[in-house]
């Protein structure tokens, strides 16, 4: 690969959205089968009046995971939500799930049945049939690969892409714990990796550790919405960052938006922890990620329905020019939202495990 | 994970199979949508009267491909064929693919622009869909994840343990191919590394390398199959060679076989490669691997059927003893069937890109 080095485009130079755009916009599709394709967080599919959801995520050692702080269960669990998340973000309900792992020497038998213990606790707990998979060596490290199938009404399946203008934007529970309890755990690790005998200090940080470790997928937020009799516009999970989805709404429904700083959920615990760590809170809901929370939109008349709820918060709107998305300040004056991706894990965390 | 160190088992110690069964043996079914889960090529899923085949396969840098010798169009469509190839073994047709990539730094886009133009190819030739992935950093090498959905007639859907006494052992082509194309690319990387200037020489190896480096899966067999009405009693895509794969059936079958030897279809060139390199032919068939043909069984009273075929050869029959499968040799004695599997590659290999 050396001779062409000078033509080469660094990943970087994309990212990870502009990657997948490069890749897949020659696609065509030919089966009456595929409803939609790349682009969502589910794939649609329709076979014999059935609408099927398919997703699959990725997971690598280094910059998924840490496993000096990563309990092996644990990361089978959160291997799985991650997948159900994006079920639920297409409003529908997960069903079956394939796994398949790389798996470097240094892991023995019972390792990897710690890791699936974790998956088939979520299994359980979100009824979802573990129905098969591929393990193989890996030379260097461990992988995780999920493909998790879901079910959906044909009629209720949500997009990014249906939002209208005045459109509510909500966002259920609350964000940026899962990226300051990283942080925690970050600085916690590089102390414990500096002095002999240092023995990490976690009590206190109860819910930021368990929201990164053992984080949960809002399947109760679509049952809500269902009783609510409540159609999402549009839908998406907040993997990325709060940033990243309200630009793929937007981008996806060709429109802009108005979100009000305030009015962005963050949890007290998240706030203190942010701040012993010289974060703005709001930086870590913006761009944190990994909180796994639904991002949706809902016609401004189902306001009422939506309103009092406590699991859900109404922080913005949808305006009309394509592009113009907006975080307002408390002040009045306004930012620009700005796109992240690519990495769950920040730079400096991806070298500790080399 | 130091201090239990002791107390744990070598994934070796199990092997790949063994150590899927451990893992999934408590594994329960709750949706009436899974009509087969974990242990066949595929999983088999019923939605609205449609019967679905999932399968997945992951391969890893350095264990499944060495990117000394392979082309990364050819590893594209390498990883969708091997998944294509499992679904015809259900005897059900590949509809959808969803492929996940861990990529580290020493890739560029058109890297993996390559890798996805092989992709593409096999889509197109296959007429598969390509609806959705993920692609993600890797500290370490590449890792390509693909899930393919298939699509099955439920009356025609056939499973490792179908066959009965007295059925004909068939295999489609011919065997050991692949793995003698790969102990020619291991020789000559070898020399290659140790002799600067060397070029490799590769006349006269056409057929070997291209069973290893391009394969393709037996769309036509399947198509055959049903032109003839021949409904096979069992069938697997040989990934792991010919012993393994008899073993899975005979096994799923609760049944024993005999197969002879001089039966075993091994391509001319097969034969003379494996003769240079000291390797016994039909051991390469036998052990081999990656030769994505299909092995199956079908009714005695289908003989007429097939017999004439030369795409399809008879190598031996079901019998009624569990577990007592033999190699018949020419001389009229026998050895047992033995399985191998875990790796697609010898471990000398596996150590050339660390």
């Amino acid at each position: 690969m050396s001779e062409e080095k000078n033509k080469l485009t660094p990943i970087s130079e994309l990212g990870e959205f502009g990657l997948i755009r490069h890749l897949t916009e020659n696609i065509k599709i030919s089966h009456s089968s595929t409803k939609t394709g790349v682009g969502d967080d589910a794939a649609v599919l329709e076979y014999g009046g059935s609408t099927l959801l398919v997703t699959s995520d990725i997971l690598t050692e280094g910059v998924h995971f840490n496993l000096m702080y990563t309990p092996l269960k644990h990361l089978g669990y959160k291997a799985a939500i991650v997948n159900f998340s994006d079920i639920f973000a297409m409003n529908g309900e997960p069903r079956q799930m394939i796994v398949s792992m790389g798996i470097s020497s240094k892991f023995a038998v019972e390792h990897i049945k710690e890791i699936y213990q974790g998956i088939q606790l979520a299994c359980e707990k979100y009824n979802v049939d573990l129905v098969g998979g591929d393990t193989t060596a890996s030379l260097t490290g461990l992988t995780i690969s999920v493909t998790v199938i879901g079910e959906g009404d044909k009629d209720k399946v949500t997009y990014r892409h249906g939002a209208g203008v005045n459109d509510l934007i909500c966002v259920s529970g609350d964000l940026g714990a899962a990226y300051t309890g990283l942080q925690v755990l970050e600085r916690e690790n590089k102390l414990f990796q500096k002095e002999e005998g240092f023995r990490p200090e976690l009590e206190g940080y109860d819910y930021v550790l368990e929201r990164q470790l053992k984080p949960e997928a809002r399947k109760d937020i679509c049952q809500l919405l269902k009783e609510l009799e409540v159609q999402p516009t549009s839908m998406i999970d907040i993997s990325d960052g709060l940033s990243s989805e309200l630009l793929h709404i937007c981008n996806g429904s060709n429109k802009g938006c108005e979100v009000y700083q305030d009015k962005i959920p963050v949890d007290r615990e998240t706030a203190r922890v942010a701040e012993e760590l010289n974060l703005e809170p709001t930086t870590c809901a913006l761009n944190g990620g990994e909180d796994y929370e639904l991002l949706f939109t809902v016609p401004l008349s189902d306001f009422d329905k939506i309103a009092k709820r406590p699991e859900i918060n109404i922080i913005g709107h949808i305006t009309e020019t394509p592009g113009d998305c907006k975080i307002i300040l408390p002040t009045g004056e306004w930012i620009p939202v700005t796109a992240q991706g690519w990495d769950a894990m920040p730079p400096e965390s991806r070298e500790t495990e080399k």
